[in-house]
């Protein structure tokens, strides 16, 4: 429907000859020899037009005063380029158009930066310009990926027979979870509305409305302190099915994913995916969303060691605690002594005292802490890491979680520095058999290690009340290269079972009552059994297109302080809309 | 993916003697001659299940206890029905299931209303129990019909080469347009977001990022005192593009209606629509959204009453107003004196100050006015009108608008009385050629008639500064059915031509400067050439499923004071939470 106009970046040999109109962007202007070259670019690609005064002296004097970024209009002929001025790097690298007329639609200023991948420019610029930055080609594909990884999911689920619906953004706010974005009445004084967190409650209401299979591509609102890796709205695929199991619904989700990669990336993705338990990925990866690209996995050796006669590793295991190691295979030559002290001071971040190790040589172990073992210790620990000489092998004994947390990070770290990861890869797994409940001591409770209304697996009902900690959710996530894509689990469909949940979360009945009345009275009338999976779509877009920033996958992001550098968001407002809102500014302390 | 379930609307005679595994709804339960009859409903409809002794004493004895709207799953044999029981209004209405098993997946407690079409139930009750409500039929197929619409334009915009992009929801507050929604900033104090009122400003960057075609399913929200077709937050089909004309983006978006109209109703629609002038549609209809399902055109007769020497007639002419007369046809003997009171109290509600009427006699024109006129007058009006004996003809004389908007009115309400319309016509049309301007009394200045960034026509571009009044926008409004679907435009893309808008609109250069600021950049940067437009999506799904209520066609919407039955949002939030927030309430005066 731009019946004259031709796309730059499709111009090929077979239009020699053809007389086109183009329309974008002046990528570079060269002088060259009495001629002028401008590359221009839309959004198809970029093509070279010559401006020569044999063709038009007319366009070849206003081609002298065009810019970087003009927008222009031009006409002219398709030609071959001559041999020698081919260029293989771009698919419209064998033709140029020779321009018989030119319009400058719009001027540029100089932009602040060069619209070229690979500028480095900071991100507060960046962002400030966002404009001229989303015209970069990486840019530029990042999106083109995002919109077609939508529609590639939107087309599976449709085709599975989920209906796209959309749930309100003014909702109430809810005491569970992160802190909400709230948005105040003027309607109702002194009562506010919250931007939700996720569709959750309205979703579980979707299947108690009968309508089965539901999905969103959901907007999603946490008033957090911001990381790298966190924005203060986000989207995400949200899912929720009636009747179906917790295999069922991974089998549905893995389908998705296997069309995803092929129809995006080209990639085929085996399934079923891999599975591990939430212990086993403690365990051997020291993480609940293990990479599993490489190797040096957690080998636990506090069975082996806690009468070897090492205090350190005998005191945490009694205490407790836990010993885990890492086989750094071949790596003993590589790292000195001074190597090794960074290594413990990076796990000193994690909580962990101290990172002990050994290096395993022909005539067997070495390093501080050898002489502590005796000779069938050492082969068991030997025989247990898979160690050969030339290996190295780091030990933390501690508290489980600080093992944990310490080893899995210094794995990571490990991973990176030694280059062992495969960049090609993409190793989807599952982590499954999630505890239910977390025991958070500052608070003196337990708190939902999802959400309330997950469900317990049917056999460890009766361990509710008596025996919580050992309660396991019916609750599964879906990890992508070490990052959690997305998480999902069945719900409670029971009121009685709701309300026991509440009681271990220490909800008085009343409050339970009063802040989910709604969900409580949907159980009672006729709640099917359901479930679902949330994926987080601006991480899943980064992790297909290669991007490591959040920020480079979300049009319009905001910096860590939640501002925008662009438009000035948030911003100051008058008093009159304040008054209207029943509302008046609270200096704070010291002001 | 749940491959043992067989879905209850899908089974036919052909299933007959095949094993089902059923899961769903209880519809209804009858208790027959010693048999249980119940109607199972899932998401593909209803299917009738039999429980009877020789079957199953067991599960004889559970369906005695199972009540309507309870879940069950039901194992059973379909079997054809015999000769008499045959349901012909039913898909399945051939067959039906014989149970050997029952379970019950979860119970129901009598419902408040019956979960069947046609039930007479209040909004607030229908609200307050809306995944009830949802469960009827009439509701599941308009949310069906939704997602499919939502399916079928984006699979358009897609193959158009749109992508769709997600902008920020956490915006700032502009002081044109509609009041906002605010949200607080807990880490900028005393700073505000606004929730966007539509995505205006970020689509117009989009195109200065040059990726050219733009589309999303936008929510938008404005904190408006509602009436009954609007909603605090709505959905529209957002689209942008660069480098088009008016007449193409009108004809795409021609397409995607074929296309829709197509495939969600089986309709086939003639292109090009309509097209209508702003100015013609006042004139003809008294309407800018003119339904044109029906007749009863107003005919302006302002030039030829304006010296017939009736003087009400003529002043209102000579006043700068305007005469106009709508011909009733063949209802004049239908109409009593009192019918025609009652018509001129209607007009009265827009500010008419009466309804003159004449009726068409084979004699002449008879009434209380037709004495005032010659015979060359009354035959002018006569033939005007393209009036006969037996038609009554109704007139208002006043301004310009209260013609307009009282006719406008008063020919709506006369096509339904006398059911003139044709309820299967699906009647679109454009309106263009719209005012760029509209001066408000009140204020002493002129208001953008659409936005502050739509294009002047550039045959007026001279005029904006010396006649604003007069100048035309590049804007065009897409019509169905007397509603407007929603409206587009070209948007200015010359820093100064925007500057000198913002002038006329009476904006200071800071003003504009401070307000705008990275829209201002934005256009010194090589901004293309572009526009859109954006449907209401609600609106559109609204009178494709054929409803009357905006709220029919929004899964969880709210009342007409903004709150929500079911959640009770907005609510109260705790004082902690206005802490972080540096705000406290402010009592209203009196309190």
């Amino acid at each position: 429907m731009e019946r004259t106009r031709q796309l730059a970046g499709t111009i090929r040999e077979s239009d020699v000859e053809r007389a086109v109109i183009l329309k974008g962007w002046v990528q570079k202007r060269r002088d060259l020899g009495g001629l002028i070259f401008i590359d221009l670019r839309d959004r198809s690609g970029v093509v070279q037009t010559v401006f020569s005064p044999a063709q038009s002296e007319d366009a070849l004097k206003i081609a002298e005063s065009i810019r970087s970024e003009y927008v222009v209009e031009i006409h002219g002929q398709v030609v071959k380029r001559q041999a020698g001025t081919v260029n293989d790097k771009m698919d419209t690298g064998t033709i140029e158009v020779l321009v018989s007329d030119v319009t400058i639609l719009n001027e540029a200023k100089n932009p602040p930066f060069t619209v070229l991948d690979g500028a480095e420019i900071s991100e507060d610029v960046r962002l400030k310009y966002r404009y001229l930055d989303l015209r970069r080609e990486s840019m530029q594909e990042t999106f083109k990926l995002r919109h077609k990884a939508s529609q590639v999911m939107r087309q599976f689920l449709n085709d599975e027979g989920y209906l796209e619906m959309e749930t309100p953004m003014l909702t109430k706010s809810t005491p569970e979870g992160a802190r909400d974005y709230l948005v105040p009445s003027r309607v109702h004084e002194g009562h506010f509305y919250a931007l939700p967190q996720s569709p959750q409650l309205f979703k579980q209401l979707i299947m108690v409305s009968g309508f089965e299979r539901y999905f969103q591509f959901a907007r999603c609102f946490r008033d957090e302190d911001l990381r790298a890796d966190r924005q203060p709205e986000f989207t995400q695929i949200d899912i929720e099915t009636s009747f179906m199991t917790s295999d069922e619904i991974m089998a549905m989700t893995e389908q998705m994913m296997v069309k995803l990669m092929k129809e995006v990336k080209g990639v085929d993705i085996e399934t079923p995916l891999p599975r591990i338990s939430y212990d086993d990925a403690m365990n051997r990866f020291g993480s609940d969303k293990p990479d599993t690209r490489f190797g040096l996995e957690l080998v636990d050796l506090s069975e082996l060691v806690k009468d070897a006669g090492f205090k350190v590793f005998s005191d945490a295991v009694e205490g407790g605690g836990k010993v885990s190691a890492i086989n750094v295979s071949q790596q003993a030559a590589a790292f000195s002594r001074k190597d090794i002290d960074k290594l413990t001071e990076f796990v000193k971040i994690y909580g962990a005292k101290g990172l002990a190790w050994l290096k395993v040589e022909d005539e067997g172990i070495k390093g501080p802490i050898a002489k502590f073992f005796t000779e069938a210790a050492s082969n068991a620990i030997v025989q247990s890491m898979d160690a050969k000489p030339g290996d190295l092998l780091v030990f933390v004994a501690d508290k489980t979680q600080v093992v944990h947390d310490s080893l899995g990070a210094l794995r990571q770290k490990l991973a990176k520095e030694l280059d062992l990861i495969d960049q090609s890869l993409f190793n989807f797994l599952w982590v499954t058999d999630w505890p239910l409940l977390e025991y958070d001591e500052d608070h003196g409770r337990y708190f939902a290690a999802h959400h309330p209304f997950t469900l317990p697996v049917e056999e460890d009902l009766e361990k509710l009340t008596s025996d919580p900690a050992n309660v396991k959710a019916a609750a599964y996530d879906i990890v992508l290269n070490g990052f959690e894509l997305g998480g999902g689990s069945l719900r409670i469909y029971k009121k009685e079972l709701q309300e026991r949940m509440f009681e271990v979360l220490g909800f008085t009945k009343e409050e339970a009552q009063e802040q989910f009345e709604f969900l409580m009275q949907a159980l009672e009338y006729g709640a099917p059994p359901h479930g679902g999976i949330a994926l987080g779509f601006d991480r899943l877009v980064m992790l297909l297109a290669g991007k490591t920033n959040l920020r480079d996958t979300i049009l319009f992001p905001k910096t860590a302080s939640a501002s925008d550098p662009l438009t000035n968001a948030p911003g100051t407002v008058s008093e009159a809309q304040l008054d209207e809102l029943h509302l008046q500014l609270k200096k704070s302390k010291g002001m």
